[in-house]
């Protein structure tokens, strides 16, 4: 699969993904793809993973599937989405897929769905649809104000 | 702050939480609130905290807010919710503070909103709308099939 | 296309459908599908399609599209529903198709997009994530209580 | 109540308001309320007001809020919302109040509730959580292209 330099730079600077274990496996042409092997500190109340991580990794791989339509000089932030937990997260790993509904110059519009791998069925756990805004003339590495 | 003991034993099983540093510090009358110090490790790619810190923590407010005004004999889970993320969540300590804005029999509407402590300002950052289920005749302990 | 005819004689009882002039296309098998022609009064301050009318329908195509999976003695009611509204909604006619993500036997959780017909285009304009509920044991004509 | 007069002059060319009967009765610094008394023509199958309707009154309230924050040569669209239908909109008049979260230079983040008035008593029967944006140097009144 290929991967955008300029989101697999970006993706290494998040402290977050690292301390989930999270890898990116994919991001070019609108999509993006990022996976999480089980972990018991990744768990909600039943031993499942944790809808928060569900939701982390559907938000960062909505994220960069936009970035990867946004100019060179830009910067990407969510500014919202809506998520469905439709089936408990119980498996040996997650994968969400991102792929862009809409790029506008200002804002995107990014689909995730999440399945988890429980021996060798891939069950649909999450369902996302989120919009992500282009920060023009923002460098990706340094610090923002609020938009 | 008054805590619901049956949430806070239930706060106590998720791997992820213990992971994230949060702790639930009030939980009782269809509220809750939980909060998160800063590390390194929540942070996204800006050095802020990670949207998906700011979004498992109201997640999980907005959950136990909702078991507070279930019966003894259910669980709680999410059905799905969505986030606004308004300013950068940069600051010292995250705040979700959820209340719950209609309570059914199935199903439970909660609201809540994230600030970020910076200094001595309580910047909001996160506004959540979600919906969530009681699993009645259900142990939140034991494991759940799909609903 | 084929139309269930629960669906068809539900959808003939909302007044609103018929004010809009909205015709339900499609209704079986976890999908369904609306179309509503373009009036002066269906219009928002520019003059295209105010979202209220594709949000209308799609709301109304995805209750359908959940309906088509529900045992027959039940009624659907919308739970919650999120929708991007991508590009103005400027054009002849609207359509709107919804598919089912999952189906569960409380909760059926559904996808819709909206397009707009613009000369021989189909341009996208919204796109919808809902929640909707099976009432089991209850008809759908009756009067009901809260849920 | 004050209505803001651009906002007024912008809802008057609101064909779909005009269609629903609805009545914008408040719209300055940051809040806005649009009322409709009940019609038949207004239904869902089981004779309440239609969600179209409090969704289109809830989204509609949510512009207005937002644009009474906007600077004077700017026009507003909807980008997104998700709303709760909590309860059935079943009474005589409904009422949308919505309230500005965040006011940015571009993006607005807006909540609204909806109430039904049923004799003596006002049900909330929906909840909006949405997002809404400044066209900078765009007339409200001319046409619009794509954002």
């Amino acid at each position: 699969m290929e991967i955008d330099p300029r989101c697999k730079e970006s993706f290494d600077r998040q402290g977050l993904m690292k301390l989930l274990g999270a890898e990116l496996v994919e991001a070019a042409d609108g999509r993006a793809a990022i996976e999480v092997p089980y972990r018991e500190d990744l768990t909600q109340q039943h031993g499942y993973f944790h809808g928060g991580v569900v939701t982390a990794i559907a938000d960062t791989a909505c994220g960069y599937a936009a970035y990867t339509t946004m100019p060179s000089d830009s910067s990407v932030l969510t500014v919202e989405f809506k998520i469905n937990l439709m089936n408990p997260a119980a498996g040996e790993r997650l994968r969400a897929e991102a792929r862009v509904h809409k790029s506008g110059r200002t804002l995107v519009v990014v689909g995730a769905t999440v399945t988890v791998i429980r021996g060798d069925k891939a069950v649909p756990c999450g369902e996302m649809l989120g919009t992500f805004i282009a920060l023009h003339n923002t460098s990706d590495v340094e610090q923002l104000v609020q938009t």
